[in-house]
């Protein structure tokens, strides 16, 4: 019996990740998907977001992986884990890395997929990485991905072959969701909000990116906020 | 007043990382100390080592981490972790990548150092890997230690600057208990076996490549062994 490639898939219940696993599946892939939880506020909703879009595209349980951070929670570092910073208010235009910069996460997330991706016979991992609207976190780009593909390369045994990808990686928001639009990505039910669980806050950055996106693109965005954004 | 520059060390509670540290230490650097809890068999034996050589070397509170890695556990693919599988009896004439293999672990490592190290403005990593002695895990050699500080260096702040050290990297077992004992390492602290946690078995690889070691340096290995090997 002929037997699809499987793909490692890391999804944390926003649109891009989306938007990658989409893609994976449309290219034929069979995926295994994985999600971190790194203690950030809004993991419960981003955990419900991953299983409710793991269902959608009938993915087996086996094939799901939840993995607990514990160890980012214990460094901290960031104002998206633990309660003694606050998230800063939406400002596409400020410069440098953010506060919710999570030191290093993405060296952790593709740890993990290489660790699964090995285990599981695997030839791919899939990541939604988006390296113009990153707000400047320097693990989200493609020379990081780059070279962390060499490194797992060298880390893993001589049978492992792992190629790394991050289709969405100098697209803009708008151009990510027309395609995953095209691809009828469930973006119902996706969250992107750092702040809120019930309805999306609409200011801080994660979410003013998202409504621009849905503006640029003429669609409608169709989770619910609080409020709208008062600029992009 | 004068600063000394900060050094994170990955400490298992072996006998190798004991040495890193003692160098570290001899070097100058202050050090924080960071042990991983990656659901091996022997963790309890080799967490109990961690803290008794920080406290022989007075390492204070907050220049201890002690992380969880409960992903790894989900991930299994190890006779170290898990208990679906034996650990093989000794031979260190086996060809091949051993089942005691966590797959990509050292990725994992390295990431939770880099993550700490940039939280607490640290210059240097310490670890104490061998590469000739390492049973042939391909995440423990020089090229995959500098792709990694290849990789951490693109995906930390600009700010972040972060060499990788693996002191021992080249040295025999025979140099390294040589170059403990000079250093004053506490070995009698120290934990290898991968099978037991009250007298250690003396029949694993990592007994036997201990065991060897010191029978090389001509030197008496100071923790109690259940039997003595029966070849090296």
């Amino acid at each position: 019996m002929f037997q699809k490639e499987l793909a490692v898939v890391t999804l944390s219940g926003g649109m891009d990740s989306c938007v990658a696993l989409a893609h994976a599946l449309d290219k034929g892939f069979d995926v295994a998907l994985l999600h971190a939880d790194y203690g950030q506020r809004t993991e419960a909703r981003e955990r419900k977001a991953f299983m409710e879009i793991a269902q959608y595209y009938r993915i087996l349980p086996q094939r799901q992986l939840i993995v607990p951070f514990g160890h980012l929670s214990l460094i901290g570092g960031s104002s998206l884990i633990g309660m003694e910073q606050s998230i800063p208010e939406g400002d596409l235009h400020r410069q440098g890395v953010p506060s919710t910069y999570v030191p290093f996460r993405n060296g952790h997330l593709l740890s993990t997929a290489t660790s699964w991706a090995e285990v599981l016979g695997a030839s791919r991992i899939y990541v939604g990485f988006v390296q113009e609207d990153s707000s400047g976190y320097p693990d989200c780009t493609e020379t990081f991905l780059k070279s962390f593909e060499k490194t797992a390369e060298i880390g893993t045994k001589p049978e492992t072959q792992l190629t790394f990808h991050a289709p969405l990686l100098h697209q803009s928001k708008r151009e990510i969701i027309l395609w995953g639009d095209k691809l009828k990505a469930p973006f119902h039910l996706t969250w992107s909000c750092y702040q809120e669980n019930e309805r999306a806050c609409g200011r801080c950055d994660s979410c003013l990116l998202r409504l621009r996106g849905f503006h640029e693109a003429g669609l409608i965005d169709p989770i619910p906020y609080t409020s709208g954004p008062n600029h992009f």
